[in-house]
This record gives structure tokens, sequence and C-alpha cells, in this order.
């Protein structure tokens, strides 16, 4: 299978397991159940289950013992996304091409779903198997900890703080470290974790996931300079507005672009040990470097 | 020990392990951090992890080993206190006699802060140590569907809906029983079962939560109405000048008395099977039933 399929087969098996896994929208309170399935069926790229299911496969596994987990980190990622976009917080009305949940089911609902999405994530991690060397538990402390007050939260927080203030590079490496790459590094730990997965290579798909966590944000920065609302489904141009600290705002564009180009050298470097079985996470990782929204 | 001494001895030792768990207020994004302790340590009752704890006595379990899923009880009450007091939700300024954590944090950190406290409640359950009978992913799915889309976050819902409208008395027990009695039930379970109890006893303790839980709501209505702010150390009345349906609206309040006396007496007798072992569950659920705050 090449990379294109592989894709587009671990994006349908997931949206099948998410479906399976979510409440119907008319199970009450059916407007809490039709929220929720709005903010996850958006057609996103699905970029943090698919690299879960593809650590998986690096290791050796079964990607269906994968699927839950992978559940998990998506309903992490959509609810972030719902409470970033509120107006209290990054105040967004659109999101992958459509209105933000807020705007379609109003404030309070928003709330609610985000909180139910984050409960459903760890609900989602329970139907995950324990292998030999890996237990419940330790699915629980790496989601927990990804997710909470000192990576995902923590780096919301650290960015809402930023905004309008000069900081410097390492701050800005702090913030992305913690609020994008601690869930994608998360979302590769997970799916190694399920393949029953040693110590060793989950050190190298940590380093790994924390390359790509950064060289992704930095193109994420790139975009929002360079593409246009249409292309990106999301509001263009917000970090300029905001007078947000990003990468091309530090390093200019070029330097930016040079960055990311380093960065996944870093990331590619660390699945070395993997050889040929990484070889979906590998594409991935080159893909990602060329996106364009 | 009396149950005046349990309770305090039981309070001070969850204050002990929440201050263990949570980070620091100092740590980085120490506003986070500060704001999650704010609402922790607020001089709440302690109500659910003390009935975790007195359950797992009643089961002749080790209190210690109750103390992570005690935690994770409380944390969960407190991160859905921070959402529901939001303005885009019951809109209020007052809790335990202080301010809400917006009105001290501002919006988007009280939102942060709730979905920080909900992350660590997950995170707290993973210190559970698995019974014999019951493994980390059964006391996971218990304090997931409790505080899911179709119990507490659900019950919240339905609440927020029925705002203004004219509702019936099962349309109310369905609110009472997703918002208060689903959490209460959870943990009272989760304690009988870091016990290593049996699925009977479980299940007797799954009818007293429930009719705890609805006997407690009916007071909590009563409360509003008879009691002042200055003594409930949140607003008082609310329930009238938003014209909430409840039990007092419903039944008088001599009626709303009497079934709150009624559905008591149905929690104490689902606790006869563990005899003189749930004298603690006992006392505090006629303590509840005579409670003025």
């Amino acid at each position: 299978m090449d990379l294109t399929d592989f894709l587009k087969s671990s994006a349908k098996q997931v949206d099948e397991a998410l479906d399976r896994f979510l409440p119907p929208a008319e199970t009450e309170p059916s407007v809490l159940h039709e929220a929720m399935r709005y903010c996850v069926f958006s057609g996103g790229k699905k970029l943090r289950p698919i690299l879960c299911l593809a650590a998986a496969e690096a290791c050796g596994g079964d990607l269906t013992k994968a699927l839950p987990a992978a559940c998990s980190v998506e309903l992490i990622h959509a609810y972030s996304l719902v409470h970033d976009d509120l107006p209290c917080m990054d105040d967004d009305d659109l999101r992958r091409g459509r209105p933000t949940c807020h705007k379609v089911y109003g404030e309070g609902i928003a709330v609610l779903c985000g909180d139910a999405l984050l409960t459903a994530a760890f609900r989602s991690l329970a139907d995950t198997a324990a292998t030999q060397r890996w237990k419940t538990s330790d699915f629980l402390i790496d989601l927990a900890d990804a997710s909470g007050s000192k990576q995902l939260i923590g780096g919301q927080v650290l960015d809402l703080q930023s905004e309008g203030k000069a900081i410097d590079h390492s701050q800005l490496v702090a913030i992305h470290r913690a609020k994008t790459a601690a869930l994608l590094t998360c979302s590769v730990r997970l799916g190694a974790m399920t393949a029953d997965a040693t110590a060793e290579a989950l050190a190298q798909l940590t380093k790994f996931g924390q390359a790509l966590g950064l060289a992704f944000q930095i193109i994420d920065d790139i975009l929002d300079l360079t593409q246009s609302t249409e292309v990106l489904g999301k509001t263009a141009g917000k970090d300029i507005k905001s007078n947000k600290a990003t990468y091309p705002a530090l390093l200019g564009l070029d330097g930016a672009r040079a960055e990311a180009e380093k960065i996944t050298q870093h990331a590619l470097n660390a699945l070395q040990p993997f050889g040929t079985q990484a070889h979906y996470l590998r594409a991935l990782t080159e893909q990602l470097l060329q996106r364009h929204a």
C-alpha cells in the first residue's frame, strides 16, 4: 500500500471506529451528541490517529488493536479545538471550512461538548487491551499527562499569555512543545504501546514525535501567513492580527522553512532503528513538510 | 471513631492527597495551577471523596488504597462547578462563599482550569491499584460513564434546556439522576471496587448511591429556597429566579421534604446487607437529610 492508500484506509477505519463509539445523534441529550459528532466528523486530517496507527504498524502491531487509542487522541484534539475557538479564548468563527461549534450550538453547549469529547477520550482508552509490557494505567498516564496542565492545556495558557508580547525562540519552542508536540508524541507512543513496543523503541518514537510536532507547528505558522482562509478552512492571517509570536516572525519565512526542514530531518533520523517497518511514518513526515493546508 | 471524627479525618486525608497530587502553584503555567488549587481547596464538603472512602470501609478495604479514586471524583466535581458557573452557563459569581473561578482568573483561564481538573481526575485514577476482581479499565469505565455525555454532562444540558419550561416529576428525576446521582453513585462504587467488593455488593451500593443522590438533590432544592446566600456560600433563590423546575416547585416544601425522607429510607435499606460495617455510610446518609447548608 502506498502512503495515499494508507492515509485513506486509516482515516476510514478511524472514522468508522469513532462512529461506533460515539452515542448516536438521536440519543438524549441529542443536541449534545449532535454537537459532538459535528465537531468530530468535520473532515479534519485525522493526523493524530493516523500517526497512532502508523506507529503500531512500525512496531509490528495489529492496527485494530490501536484503534481505541487512535480514537482517544482524535477526541482530545477535537475537544481542544472546540474550547480554543470559544469567544473567551481565540474567538474563532471558522474551523475546517465550517462555523465553529459555539457558532452553531451556542457557547454553553460548546463548553459542554468539549467536556464530553474530553471525557469520551478517556472512555475510549479503556477499550485498549493491555499488552505484556504495558498496562491500562500506562496508557492512561501517557494520555492524561500529554493532555494535562503542563502540556496541551498548559501550552494554550502560555499561548494566551504571550499574545502581543515579545517572546524569544526558546519560549516559542516551549509553547509549541506543550501545545502541539506533546499530543502528537503521545499519539505515536500509544500506538506503539498497543503493539507492545519496547522501552527503547518508545524512547526513539518520543524523539520522533517531539521533532515532528515542532516541524508541524512551524509549517502551520508559515501557512497561516502564506495561505488563504479558503485553502486553510480556518481564518488565515490570525497570528499577525493578534500579534502572536511565530517562527516566521522570529526567523523570517526562509529561516522558518529552513528550520522546519532541519527539524524534519531530526524526526526522520529518530526512525532509523525501525528500518523499512517505519515506511508510513517516514512518508507521512515528508508529506507534512510539503503540505499546503 | 464517631461520624464527626471520620468526616474530619477523611476530609484531611483527601486534602493532603490532593495537595500531593496537584502541581504546586508556582509550577508553570502558574496562573493555571493557582486557579486549579483555588477551585479545589475552597472549603467544600468533600462529600464525594468521603463517600468513596466510607464505601471502601464498608467493604472491608484499606482507606489509603481508595485515596486516588477519592481524589478523582472530587476533581470531577470541582471541574463541573467551574464550568457550570461560567457566564455562558449558570452565570454565577459566588461559590463556597468566594468569587467563582472566572471572576478571579477570567473566562479563558476558567475554561482551561476546568479542562485541567477533568484531565487530572483521570490521571489520578491511574494511581488506583487493580484488585483481584477489578482492573484499571473497570475503574476508568465507571468514572468516564458517570462523568460523560449521558450522565453528569448530559444532566447539565437537560438542566439548561429545562429552564423556564414546565417539566414533570419524571423529567426532574431524570435530570437529578444524571446531574447529581451518577457521580455520587460512582464515588461509592469506585471506593468499593478498590476494596475488591463483589458484584453483588456493588449492585447494592449502586441502589444506595442513586437513592442518596436523589435525596441529596431534593434537599439542595429545599435549601436554595429556604436558606440565605450567606449560609449556603452560593447565590440562594436562584432556582425561582431562573424559573427552574425543582422538587419544592412540583411537590411543595412539605411534599419535597417527605419525598427526601422516603428516598433516604430507600438508601438506608440498600445498606442492610453490609450490617455494622456500613455505619459511616449510614450515619452520613442520615446527616445529609438533616443538613442546613
